[in-house]
């Protein structure tokens, strides 16, 4: 089984911590693909910088998915992947959604960790869009300016350690949801010095993939999933306009 | 005052749809312009759509604000708007927050009338972004496949009409919203063939952007709507990367 | 234009801060009247005051509305406002609904900022009853009792910029909402204190019943905002009476 | 122990039907007091008649509770009760807050079934105010004109039961309300008749209000239910003028 | 009237308690009768242990109610309540949502104070599933160990207190809930000390159920409060296989 | 890895469609193990069949876990599920949380096709109970008694193809979920047929609680899901009393 991982930021030190942890996550025989963006920010914070990365990402997964049984939007937010569900023939998922889903096998409230005080609102968004604010106990964040995106987890390691302490003592968090594709593998470090189970991004998202890809759900021929129906279109970069081409299926 | 519209799509029938009902609804004084994305589709039904939409939007905007005094993203669902009111120094509003905004004022619950099946879906999950979902007796829309997206009103006017019609008398609606950049300017002329109040996006979106140009609110120095804090980027289309390089304001 | 401000309270020190605001709020050639109630209270902190003030508020508008292009309840909380909808045959808002229209054009969550700690469950639960508890990220009230409701904006103004930055500090506020009539104009002496957008219940309903006033709608012939039911009705005031029987419209 | 039910409407007929379901529904040792609102209309379908009905039961309230060991706002939607509550020595409650509270102690999802399609909006709202939607299966009304709104129960008896029968089998209903003073002893009559629970207002109202005073909970010295601050008031009638007098308690 | 509590734990010092809070709440007439669980724990903090109190209130409920008019689940968290709902003949409620039925009708918002930190997660399920969390402030309980569960009013009484002065002043509590079997009676001991009503949960359960069977509401025969479809089963304790065997009814 | 799946109901034709499937589905070096609970009914539709198939569950996990790597619950509505996860040292899940994290992983709206009409309710307190209604779009079921609980997939499945187009077209589903064990193995033989992806319970927990395993998220030391605080207890069947004992873990 192929899994693409599609980092829709510039950060290549991010990239390697992702392939490095889904590769640790991955059931043997699945194998690892992860691209960088083009173009685009080191990382996503806000909405705006969520909207450049759901294009990089829709042109990355429209020009390499055919060779992916399933696709992931590897950057907490997900940034383009509700309209990649749409046009995509291989199941897609996100390191939100993803790490959302396992929290939610292990407990009932969770807590998100974050790297900045400015995600906080776009992560609440997000979680809001999935219908999952009842579930979400806080969202706490590290609260300086980061010196360097590739090392937040040597630098601020301990700083993080007490945050998540904080959201289960104080905010009655169940788990903790280490949360931004730069913290991926943090989890797996942690492992045994948080009070509360604890689950990261890339590991739920190359977990949840093989199974929807083992689980063979079947694909949308209607409803709000299904290919967009057919329009005039102008100027698109060829993938993507191949993508809304490629109905029906 | 000088007002931008921004028409996400490739539309350029639409676009004269919105620059007609823009110019009727504005103040004296007021000078419209509307822009037609140079790529894009040709609407907006679906999630995949308005991610296309969104970044065409915030390159149009990011190239030509500076001789705007407010920007509309002149297409339902605001696609690419979240992300513009942190960027841009101006006012910016949508069709459907303006719309909205508008049927709030007129009544508790409202519902919208739209052009096709499919963009129900997108429609209540916008609704849903907005947090009103709570005001929203229904969604109800034409279901054949449109012959032309330029004369809808024409074509399916009486149509469009008992739709309206069903949400007032099965849904319990106050307000009706004609949902749509193509249905622009319909509101105008059902006037006094509902049975209750009707909006429009684009004649609320001009109305409510002059309002907030009068009423100078200031500008988010703080907050999830202050310019996103300074980090690398690459690749991008120079007017955006001055977006991002616009902080401090 | 003529727009009728009717301040359900009786306090013609703050009718005057209203007209003062209402007037430098509005377009050229929209008059302003404001009217202060011939009885109640000095102003609303609670739902047994709102109670009174709407029945006030019924009042003056039954017996003043057909000099008005459009009705505004000038006290926050918007006593009366709801049921003023059945009846009037112009447009009519509120304080309160006219600034949450425009907090929601300018940001995702805003606060309340109010002059006392008891006032805020009213606030709150008109909050909800407009259907936008999701987008409240706090109340927060001056705590100590008001020397002069007239001059609280003077007496109190550093202490109420301080309260706006912890909202937007502490609470995740977007927007802040400077609430109650008697802090009318603060908004606009504050410009540019504040780190974000701040907006004013008064200069909101001026601009809004404006453009409700230019948008023509249409009015309710069905639906909960038609002309109550005719039915028996016995000692009520001659103005009210007038309302009830001035249907079909 | 005596109870004082304040009907906001005019119908002397309607008063009648309260105070006999009241006084079959006492306990031995209760009295049962009915006060007809000397102005008003004949019954509330609207927010408008609901803000008159609220200010007639605050007069009656303030003029008669000196002698009531509990109130009852008698009539649906509970018009002035929220008020009333800060205002009156002793426990007031009304018969949709009492009826509901039934319901809840019944099943977990109960419908409304009512006298005219008009009042469902009024209804809802009311529901909605107490936080109970997530319990409300549906509300079902009468479709057709009013002969006389004392003989409603005889005229429309059959009508009723069908429609709570389609509130259980189509909307999953666990327990019926019958709505509005007009029904007061329609739940007694059809005992028997309904798949399901079936409560009342009256007497709902009548056992809880007995429940209030016996449980003597105490009175609110803090909080939103606490004596209005003192502050000037002008031109009220003198019973309500001496309610906002009467602190501390 | 015979009323049948079942004190789903293993304490006698508690069934004590709730005997002596019952009978001072009854109405005369009324007679109490309270059992204790043969099999289960203490007392009830956390979702197993409400399992195995449902299990045992099950097979109590099931071998005596005969001899009931009403039953009464009588621990905090009501185990088995929704369950037997469905098969008892007769009304059946438990003390949390008697608790609350009394809170809703004594103001907005209601806290819960409790006997320990642990117990709030489990407190707050029921809460939301009785489709009450709008309504509830915030829940405060001690965090110390509890020395001995019959005697934590006498010995942690203070500190109660101070627990419901945090609720009004802190999080805005109109109304406090005394909860836990362990607390029953306290409400009585501590009225006029509580700046707001306080409830309990036995007294509110023994006058609900008062009021439940004097209202005759009638039978579930439909809906899912109707008796389970007939269907096979095996090695049930008799009484409850029994109840399972008792429809129609 | 061995994982334990506990049908908490009587029914040994329904064990072996859930073995069987549960067999296709898993991992290789993934063994399966179902028991069948020795006291009970046929299959739950309501909560107080719930409450048996809960404190059964209870047992048979009590008694058997010790093997297992995980534990299942292997019926609809997950009874014992949140108990369970308190005291098991081993990951735990049932086919409804395993199920519906499968539809938020393909989807926004998940519809459920259910095998009785008395069951929906049972099924959306479930739902609720996880915080997830905001996602179903609705739930049908079967309208006829069941003939032959072990058959119903082969007796009923052109109707559940029906329901689920139904829920699709009518009300919005992108997702379908095949609830109750005894549909188990039905999305595998309806795949391809439906209009889009289908999810299963007993499929979806397999592959979930292998993911689970493998993530090794750590267990909860402190929070809601810790081992219940150390109290006394008496007469509890013995596996269940040592489950209590276990601490710390």
């Amino acid at each position: 089984m192929n899994l693409l991982l599609i980092n829709p930021n510039i950060s290549d030190s991010v990239s390697q911590l992702i392939a490095s942890e889904a590769r640790r996550s991955a059931a043997p025989g699945t194998t690892i693909e992860v691209l960088t963006a083009p173009f685009g920010v080191a990382y996503i914070e806000t909405r705006f910088e969520a909207l450049i990365g759901a294009y990089a990402a829709a042109q990355l997964a429209a020009e390499h998915h055919a060779r992916a049984d399933a696709v992931i939007v590897a950057a907490f937010g997900d940034p383009g992947l509700a309209g990649l569900r749409e046009v995509l023939p291989v199941p897609v998922t996100g390191l939100t959604e993803a790490a959302l889903a396992s929290a939610c096998l292990l407990g009932r409230r969770f807590s998100i960790v974050a790297i900045s005080q400015r995600i906080r609102a776009w992560y609440r968004e997000t979680v809001q869009a999935y219908g999952l604010e009842g579930r979400l106990a806080s969202i706490r964040a590290l609260d300086q300016a980061l010196a360097d995106i590739g090392s937040v987890q040597d630098d601020q390691g301990e700083r993080l350690v007490r945050l998540a302490e904080e959201c289960v003592d104080k905010d009655g968090a169940d788990v903790i949801v280490l949360a931004g594709a730069p913290l991926a593998g943090l989890a797996r470090t942690l492992r045994g010095r948080l009070p509360v189970p604890v689950v990261d991004g890339v590991s739920s998202a190359v977990r949840h993939a093989e199974s929807l890809v083992a689980l063979q759900p079947g694909r949308a021929q209607r409803g709000s999933n299904a290919v967009p129906p057919a329009k005039p279109n102008r100027g698109l970069p060829p993938a993507i306009e191949a993508l809304l081409r490629s109905h029906p299926r």
